[in-house]
């Protein structure tokens, strides 16, 4: 029987394995997690909307009644391209037909020794909970502290990186200072935290058309983010962030600084390189045909934010729409070659594209139609719920969404962890 | 005005701080977490059935309506009786009245430095997820393992401890292998995994009259539980448990092992022996006069887990009802000295005691009856979810144990952590 192995289980990697479902071949899914995560809804996690089960199903469960389907824990950690094997953290498993569906992680610009321990960013679980920590944390440091000035360095959040997860991340923090928390401290007044959001680019949500980023950049001055655009961030340490601008350089002292800026392809890329000798993009993304396959190798296949793929001379962006249907694809192509089919290539189809602001407001393009404020909020939800793997999350999440929204209580307020207090922070 | 500090927000001290909500004095409660854990289904949380935020509630939001008490999320590390303040790890606090309701830990004989690496308890959130790791890894990496007798180490399961904690994970470990994995594996069959509960005494739930012990016991053995009393655990590491019988050494080959053995209480007894020449009894609880007051100290109340009192000859247990009953009385005697008038002893009102065992099954006393299985069981469930100490989380919870109920499924299966796959278990 045709063996198809899938790295990685995320959109990508998962919906190239549900594709497969009927057919007669075999299907083993490497994950170094158990659990298949629904990263556009991280950032809720990270601010205590949500728990960190709400947005996480086990792979096993979402792929129990496939019988053609077995997960693997393992860490696929190399490649023997001669013997189509995978090597694993221990043993390795042998395929007819590969899907490197690897994703990606955040990315320092070369700074990850020094800015990552201070500067936490959002792409596994464990990092939406360092962040929920760092961010309680603040203001429970800040309720203790006599001294107005260290106050306002805890009450100080700075967002790095005016992107989607940037600006989601800002509208929530501005959300959790002035309701949230607003009965919540006897020392303090968590309303007058400072919320930053900083950007290379002279805008912010610079993959949406200008208008959408003018209203969705009025929509955080509304709710208290101050935004500052085209400046360049040269340190970060924990007391705060220094940034150069055209003329000057300055400073902003606070505790609490979150990375939302750069983004860098799995270690695949380079695995894939030094094997099968594939093309990377300048971040290291992999260069694929317009089939997903890679040049001379129609056997490997990339998918999601690991692939580089231009479409009207444009590259893909690393969404979740476009690693589902770039993993649907996956899978067609493995078929129609079994079938001895032509493949045709893949093609991108654009339903639309949403970034949620805060409570009532956001911005997206649907169906070629911008929309803002309310419209797009109502949409982000929705899709979001829809989209969730499973019909209990459905529920758990519509059940803290509705009451949240009538109480603006978040309650997966925990602050939990290992190193509780953080000690760097004392 | 009367300054009441309490130290600790569980059950004894959350209940202490309410029972003062409309007083004319300041309650500053201090704790090292941010929230208040209902620390009786937290073997749910242990056993995927749950999420941690499911279970905790932040300490700010519980007393967020109640304007004479503030939340302090910090260290108390030791108290200076003549000034009258509780030292904290950064600054102090002053008190006129101190409520110590510090809690307890787990313990492990002497051997903490071996044996709680490898075989953890029960007691905080972080424990519970740690837990939650080691189960559900166990069936992971026996799923990857071709030897029969690795394959047999990691599927074989021992607790110590048959008190009500080990109990409630037993049954709960063996629901996890005969239902709620039943489908999810392709190599292994969860079914055939080796559950042993292991007690130093000749019974299991030794508070409970031995009619229930026997009754729990056999609905134990009816989820494919052994059940081995009356040995001596002699040794633990990463592979197995030795343990003797009265004739006999025995060694079970186990990779998960877990602690419900013992209980230490917080260092605040010593604390207390040390400043306030407080007396401890034989594993270091307070013993504290029938007021609650410890001798020749009237303003120094402890309540909870760490408080050592008789009732008709038998020392008051360490669970959730006495604690409760404990800090509100321990409120009642604040306020009647500050207004003079007489203090009668503090009486436990026992309005009964229940386990769990598993789906529909249970022992317990209720109002002096004797109950097991599906009562028991069910009104376990009801009394659980009324206690819990947010509507939202009894909302969710509910939601939880219905899906529960009806497909078997555990939701909150994440394998999460920073030791992710362990190390140790590689």
């Amino acid at each position: 029987m045709h063996r198809t192995v899938i790295i990685g289980g995320g959109f990508g990697g998962l919906y190239a394995a549900r594709a497969l479902k009927h057919e007669n071949l075999s299907v083993t899914l490497v994950d170094r997690r158990n659990f298949h995560l629904f990263q556009p809804l991280l950032y809720q996690v990270a601010t205590g909307a949500l728990s960190p089960g709400e947005i996480a199903s086990p792979l096993r469960v979402l792929l129990r009644k496939q019988k053609n389907a077995q997960v693997l824990l393992a860490d696929a950690v190399d490649l023997d391209v001669t013997g189509r094997r995978v090597i694993l953290d221990k043993g390795d498993v042998p395929y007819d037909s590969l899907v490197v569906a690897a994703g990606a992680r955040h990315f320092y610009f070369g700074h990850e020794d020094s800015w990552e321990p201070v500067a936490p960013g959002l792409k596994s679980l464990e990092d939406a909970t360092r962040i929920r920590h760092k961010i309680l944390y603040a203001f429970e440091a800040a309720e203790r502290e006599p001294d107005p000035e260290a106050r306002r360095r805890w009450l100080t959040f700075v967002i790095v990186g005016a992107g989607p997860t940037g600006v989601e991340l800002a509208g929530a923090l501005a959300e959790i200072a002035t309701d949230s928390l607003r009965h919540d401290f006897r020392s303090i007044h968590p309303e007058e935290s400072r919320i930053l959001l900083l950007d290379a680019l002279p805008r912010v949500l610079t993959a949406f058309p200008e208008s959408l980023s003018a209203a969705a950049e009025r929509q955080l001055v509304h709710l208290g983010v101050r935004v500052i655009p085209s400046v360049r961030v040269t340190a970060i340490d924990a007391d705060g962030v220094t940034y150069s601008t055209a003329t000057s350089t300055e400073r902003i002292e606070a505790h609490t600084v979150l990375w939302a800026a750069g983004v860098k392809p799995s270690p695949w890329g380079e695995i894939l390189s030094r094997r099968v000798g594939a093309e990377l993009d300048r971040v290291g993304r992999v260069k694929v045909n317009p089939d997903l396959t890679i040049p001379g190798h129609p056997e490997i296949l990339v998918v999601g934010d690991l692939a580089y793929l231009e479409q009207n001379g444009v590259a893909l962006p690393g969404i979740a729409p476009v690693a589902m249907q770039e993993g649907r694809y996956a899978a067609s192509v493995i078929l129609n070659r079994l079938r001895s089919r032509p493949v045709k290539p893949f093609s991108y189809f654009d339903k639309g594209y949403l970034a949620v602001v805060g409570r009532n407001s956001g911005v997206g393009i649907i169906g070629g139609v911008k929309v803002h404020g309310f419209i797009a909020w109502f949409v982000w939800l929705f899709v979001h719920l829809m989209y969730l793997a499973e019909a209990l999350n459905r529920a758990l999440v519509f059940l803290r969404w509705g009451y949240q929204y009538v109480t603006f209580y978040r309650g997966a307020r925990l602050i939990t962890g290992d190193d509780d207090p953080p000690t760097t922070l004392k």
